[in-house]
């Protein structure tokens, strides 16, 4: 409406368009969730409440984002994928990454206490988060992207699982512990935790050891592994009009969100929920 | 800790340092706020609750940035300026943006039942934020912004005052305010508003015809016109040391963030707060 | 060497790196080439030492840079393309293209006597070429670039054709013949030539009518259509280490660049040498 | 004019235009210079030819580009420089370089018989040119950015001069030379000069000591120091509109070029020369 003789300024913003035809993966992180968990307590080696409110903080973004196909969490922090066809705010960087990490922020926020009802919200220890957003040319890479977060999140919780034991059952100092863990491989790490402990890793929860991923649920489909999963889509397909978009964005709204724990770096995975790579819905299941 | 044969996909984010040396404006905008203004019932033209929970939460983006050096707020946006010597998070686009759009929402979600403690939040009808950063080169240009956004506020509240008056004391309905409010200067509005319902318009509430500016608070300064407002700090005091940037963020902290409600546009505001462009912290106020 | 306080300004340099595992297509074009071609008096509607003259430069160009796999040419434009596991000068997007565009201005400028003897060059009419990188993500997109291309040399090639011939044999002005071809398709065009000038357009010259393709030539392979043109090649194909890639530049340097005007828009030309899409050299030809 | 289902890929081209209101140099470099200068048997430490077809291809980019308003060379390097209102090709960055590259590379082609008549160029020793641009925010960083190079040319020459006189006349081996200088400031230097030699390096050519500046000549003024190197010309006199900027570029192709080799890291040189950081042009000479 207004228009002023400093409205020159508006020039300086400079355009950030994605790639067309690329996975965009937004990923947001914790902000000094070390203090953050020590202040209010989280459980080590993991909380379970915490993941619960990752998660489900995650969930609501699903749904408010009928675009995004795939998120996947660890620890502190989520990925969400929007798929090479995404035409959600014409691609700009700035707003997909900013509108995932306010409204992720909201929700986790708003649900707190009914994930922590005995530790209620405090400043200035206000969870915050940040967030990127990476583009990634074809699926191969995508999955790789996946298979990198969940080789991540076992890494670290053999890690994590063996440290916290050693120090909670075990008695030793942190510093103790760390040296002890220093130069070791999983089979050490598993060694410790079987022998001293009596704990068989394999044991442990599958969202600590797994990590958590969110897709939308329509009918399995029998894995056809003829297609390789480098195959492109093509930009035709792609290139869908804007109310083929619209129609699109309504199919995925009526599918429900759910909440895996489950292998993602084998093509299993993949070839029995088509739907994700392709960017088209599915069939809802009975 | 990691290490695996999917690491390389970490070689596809890509770099958004902003230039150095000019200064930031982080720009952030409610989303859909007009559905959500309507669901909880905000008070038209202005709601005074809604304005005083932005500025709450804007306040807590300052002080938990200490680099910030002013901000300024109008109806469901706020900008937020870094100093040209800024160097927090590298001055990465990215995670300057996000982690503001983050705090904000964080604040203001959890300070919502403060304000409104007779209409509680209620997914999906949950307030979200997106954000921008843009670069301006110059003194003159940063304070061209800040008038561009002083003067949206006056064009924007004076039609709105006018058309709710229309409607909501005028009884008109809303397409015939509209229409009668086409094409009117603002000499118009005012007669409208004064001869029809007795109101002058200079007697509103600053906060509404002026907006919201936050700084720091040091002892005003005499006005000293000889410098330019277009000066440059030089390049050299910008290259702040590490331990330099440490003691100054110390500084800024001891400073009390206010809330006013004044002209941005005249020299006034900026010569008698002099920190603010120069970035050097004043003295403390007795 | 060099050491001074003034060394800080090198920090304005921003990175330009193109996203890794895409195409890099960097496109020339002639500066004013239109009022360049009257001075130089280049016959109309195609001059061959001009076109001869272009694919010359672009040949050198393509034996200065191995890396290149193929360009495609047309009038005063060329388009050079490296493979998505090109890493040279680390994908830096200004290094790619000033390198071309000066690469080839040289050999333009150098070469110009010997195509034009009888016109020397003369300032302020010297060639000159403006030039941008452009990323694809995969095969498919890449091959659609190409067809781009393609198409538009068809189509001007057609129309220039049957422009020059109305006027240059047909005596008609400029403006008659631009207002008689104005909403023709191209069966009306290729109507005229035949019907008033006895031409038929599929005799004209193949360079005229498909432009100019190079590319390294290897043993031509038997048809494989098995592979979709739209296959990735695997990232861990395209993660070479430096050596290989030394010693696949040895490989690309001993083979011929050829200088051809064929199809490029079906799948025949790319099945047959599939050491483009492939970026893996084929066998020399015996 | 064509118009076919390929074009989408055009959608494929990102924006890159340089922010508004900031001065944009362009640097070239020669590619491989000292391989070429060794084939074409350049003059150690300086060939005053080859330094004069620098300048001399330099020249006729700034007449070719009447927006430029000054230049800067040494060795096998050039910097353009834009001033801050420029609006030339929008200020698209790729365009902006690769006219600049191409242009100089053009005219150094062309010129190389005149300044090399008994060593014919020979492919495939043709010399070609990278570059880039970068933006500076104000007059302070620009000249900054200027003198950073003067200075780069002063320790390189000093470095040069001497090894070289050690070299050629004082028949060490390069490797003897290059040991002995290691860790010799700049007092060192000229005392192998002045001692061993009896050159005083104050009697060396400027051309070779100072680099080389071209501007536009225009009636030099009176110094007035009052105003600050730093101080920013008004955004509004930036926003010129296209007739202005027409009209300013007739004055400036009036204006001679001029090569200079002096001084331009003191104040002297630019309060002599106002409009260069003005970008008004001055008076035409009597």
């Amino acid at each position: 409406m207004a228009n002023s003789r400093f409205e020159y300024v508006k020039s300086f913003e400079q355009p950030d368009v994605l790639l067309p035809n690329t996975w965009i993966v937004v990923r947001i992180d914790g902000r000094g969730f070390h203090k953050l968990s020590d202040h209010y307590a989280f459980k080590k080696p993991n909380d379970r409440r915490a993941l619960d409110l990752m998660n489900a903080a995650a969930v609501e973004v699903m749904k408010d984002l009928p675009d995004l196909c795939i998120a996947y969490g660890v620890s502190d922090e989520f990925s969400f994928v929007f798929h090479p066809s995404c035409q959600l705010f014409e691609r700009r960087n700035g707003k997909l990454v900013t509108t995932i990490v306010s409204t992720f922020t909201a929700h986790y926020i708003y649900k707190w206490s009914e994930y922590f009802p005995e530790r209620p919200l405090l400043p200035p220890y206000l969870p915050s988060f940040d967030g990127r957003a990476v583009i990634y040319p074809n699926n191969r890479i995508l999955r790789d992207y996946m298979s990198w977060r969940q080789v991540d999140c076992h890494i670290n919780n053999l890690y994590n699982t063996t440290f916290w034991t050693m120090v909670l059952q075990g008695g030793m100092s942190n510093t103790d512990a760390e040296q002890e863990l220093k130069g070791t491989v999983s089979a050490d790490k598993n060694e410790i935790l079987f022998k001293r402990f009596g704990i068989n890793y394999n044991n442990e929860l599958e969202i600590y050891k797994k990590g958590t991923v969110l897709y939308r649920q329509y009918k399995l489909e029998e894995a056809k592994p003829t297609k390789s999963p480098a195959d492109e889509e093509s930009p035709v397909e792609a290139k869908q009009s804007r109310s083929q978009q619209d129609k699109i964005r309504k199919l995925r709204r009526k599918a429900q969100v759910v909440i895996d724990h489950v292998d993602i770096i084998k093509d299993e995975f993949w070839e029995k929920r088509p739907w994700i790579l392709s960017g088209t819905p599915g069939k809802l299941p009975a």
